[in-house]
């Protein structure tokens, strides 16, 4: 059986629209998802760096955010052909860790606990498939990199990319 | 540069000398690390298998636990030669989580956390060796298991083992 390691944040997660809510309210400021097209928001804001970075580390933040649409049940088909892992670089936010956990346990309960993964450095992983938003996960990684479309990543080229859970769907069940 | 991933507890922590030892004052018992050579404590006192389960799940028991002796040195210097990757099945006891880290930001400040690992299943690791006290990570392992001796696994034949760490020294810097 064939192994998909998948990432948590923007793949199946949707840190993205509850972090940009909670800095434009905080900074009275009105910046749209369209605005972090082929950028970060710590590079349209340079200035407030830090509180940026110190939005992710509240320990809650994790705990309650949108499920990324069609993940669950496209996972799901896919856990019945393939084996499934989700790999999240937590190490970046230690104070994320148990929101991290309960959320994977609330919303993907079909798969068990032993194939999460919290690390940093995901070249340690060894599967065939990485779905992944974050191309630097592909550079070391020996299976088949596959780049899952978000707002800083729109302009990457020399990726296999997917634009929703649908297309991976297509990819691998078709 | 070839990696070697290494188990956390009863490699470099040592969680068996005070599970033992909270486990005797709790229970009024005297059992001895002897008396768990070839075996569990579960397995001598079953009846108590979800208390001795219970004392892991405390969310501090991880953070002050002994380091193996030895165990810094070396990996200190096998850091010079080799990508050090630390790798615990830390999803078994989620309340470990933050003591776990905490603990090898204290004792292993060396290494990056980004080169930590918190998993269930280690056969999602990619490495060319793994140090580990439970030979049931090495079945679908495809490097070099190496099998940290302990009371537990003392009878085990047909692995590679050492019995401290200046055995891994000399094997891997000899």
């Amino acid at each position: 059986m064939k192994r998909i390691a998948i990432d948590m944040d923007d793949v199946i997660a949707n840190p993205l629209s509850k972090h940009l809510a909670l800095f434009n309210k905080t900074y009275n400021e009105n910046i749209t998802i369209q605005d972090l097209e082929g950028k970060y928001l710590t590079e349209i804001r340079p200035n407030l760096k830090e509180e940026i970075m110190n939005i992710y580390t509240e320990p809650t933040f994790f705990r309650d955010l949108d499920v990324i649409e069609g993940s669950q049940e496209v996972i799901k088909e896919l856990s019945q052909h393939y084996e499934i892992f989700i790999v999240t670089a937590a190490m970046e936010i230690p104070p994320s860790f148990t929101s991290k956990y309960e959320w994977l346990k609330d919303h993907f309960n079909f798969l068990n606990e032993r194939n999460f993964v919290f690390c940093g450095d995901k070249s340690i992983i060894k599967a065939d498939y990485l779905i992944d938003d974050n191309s630097r996960h592909f550079k070391r990684f020996d299976g088949q990199g596959i780049l899952f479309t978000n707002p800083y990543n729109i302009y990457e080229t020399g990726y296999f990319r997917v634009d929703n859970w649908q297309e991976v769907k297509d990819y691998f069940l078709k």
